[in-house]
């Protein structure tokens, strides 16, 4: 590539994340940066878009080939407005990140991380989400450098396979365990086993609050879990066709 | 099955909406019925879940082996309430919908109403999400009673392969072009061309109103769009395992 590639940043964790903050700074040594970010944190938001309120955005900070646009939508909408109204022309790549919380196993599937990614992936642009398995807001990512840079510039080099993104989680730091080496890994199974934490409002109302806790179900040395754990980094290729090929004969046979 | 089935009914348009009111009808005739629903039309919502704020329910109507609650939060909240809450133990079958317009190709990848049918998959519960490829609100539903049954009943009866639900879409209605038969397909590609409706506020000040049109990518005839097109109902089955199994060699070539 003879000129800097553009690249669009997005997050579901909003401006002020200290995740987004380190992929920027990545980034700007590799290339034109443009980020599309939310003005609240926007965690477990999946792939919802606004459709029903009016979106709005600024330019929040500006330097030499970057930009940082604040919107009031969700990650999905950032990466939409940022290569269809902000930008000019496609980016090269979109990388999403780095989320504040991992993204493997069945997480994925609530994460707007994620979905910014799987957006850009559906356009036919290379997409990345980046996860840190920490969701402390002051966590540690400077063991993360040589690790985003190089994935990043795999990405840009060789292109994804079609309806492929990659979905990157990283251990959290821990000086002595240092990180082994990067796995190319399937989604792990996994649930969150919800909590209905039950009160009352002043006025004797009831309400609840959802929390929970997560239950790994595959921890097979294939799968992402797994690799995380021992302190991998873990690649899953994750696609947006989600038919399950293998059920198609069996549900076939049902004569419907 | 010497019980009646016990039936947890979500989906994405709220508590007013027809489809929801034909859902319920029918699978009244058959099991012993509980709709969890939303306040709001909860359209493009996907996964989302509600974290930062309180979630709430009352009941807000029953009848015999009957009940209708109604919730402040999205589709999953529902789901997960429903069989966290306020069931004493896991439903037969979720079934979610009848949601007002297509969930065929990667409008799932957006859909509230799929989202619901993915959670209960996830906790192992036999689930579908029927979708009709009409928006109106005043959509006819009746042509689709007697799949909706047969389809209920094969899952009741035989199950479903592990991480598999199934996004049923059905053909509008039309007199002249009745329903041909029931077709077992795979996600067919396409996207949402966006356009963003620039407008200016009563202060002069920008804002922009998500809109768009679906391009399909994908017309071969084991296709979803195909079989709705030519007046087929489509079962694709879904699986929340994203992973790109076929990506997996190519990526471990990289060196990373």
């Amino acid at each position: 590539m003879t000129e800097k590639p553009t690249i669009l940043i997005a997050n579901d964790d909003g401006y002020r994340a200290k995740g987004l903050r380190k992929l920027t700074d990545l980034m700007r040594t590799i290339g034109k940066v443009i980020v599309v970010t939310t003005e609240k944190v926007n965690s477990a938001q999946g792939h919802s878009i606004t459709m029903t309120e009016p979106l709005r955005y600024h330019l929040h900070e500006k330097g030499e080939d970057y930009e940082m646009y604040v919107c009031n939508g969700r990650p999905v909408d950032c990466v939409k407005l940022g290569y269809q109204v902000i930008m000019d022309k496609n980016p090269d790549i979109v990388v999403s990140g780095i989320n504040h919380g991992s993204n493997a196993s069945t997480n994925l599937i609530y994460s707007g991380t994620m979905a910014a990614a799987v957006e850009a992936c559906m356009d036919k642009i290379p997409a990345v989400g980046f996860s840190l398995d920490s969701y402390s807001p002051d966590a540690y990512f400077d063991h993360l450098d040589g690790y985003i840079i190089d994935i990043v510039k795999n990405v840009l080099e060789r292109g994804l396979p079609d309806r492929v993104c990659l979905n990157v989680n990283f251990p959290k730091y821990d000086p002595e365990n240092p990180i082994k080496g990067v796995r190319i890994c399937h989604q792990a199974d996994g649930r969150w086993i919800e909590v209905f934490d039950r009160r009352n409002d002043p006025s004797g109302k009831e309400y609840f609050w959802l929390t929970g806790y997560f239950e790994e179900k595959d921890l097979s040395e294939d799968g992402d879990q797994y690799a995380l754990k021992n302190n991998y980094v873990s690649i899953v290729p994750t696609s947006y066709d989600w038919t399950a090929y293998f059920a198609i004969d069996t549900i076939k046979k049902w004569n419907l």
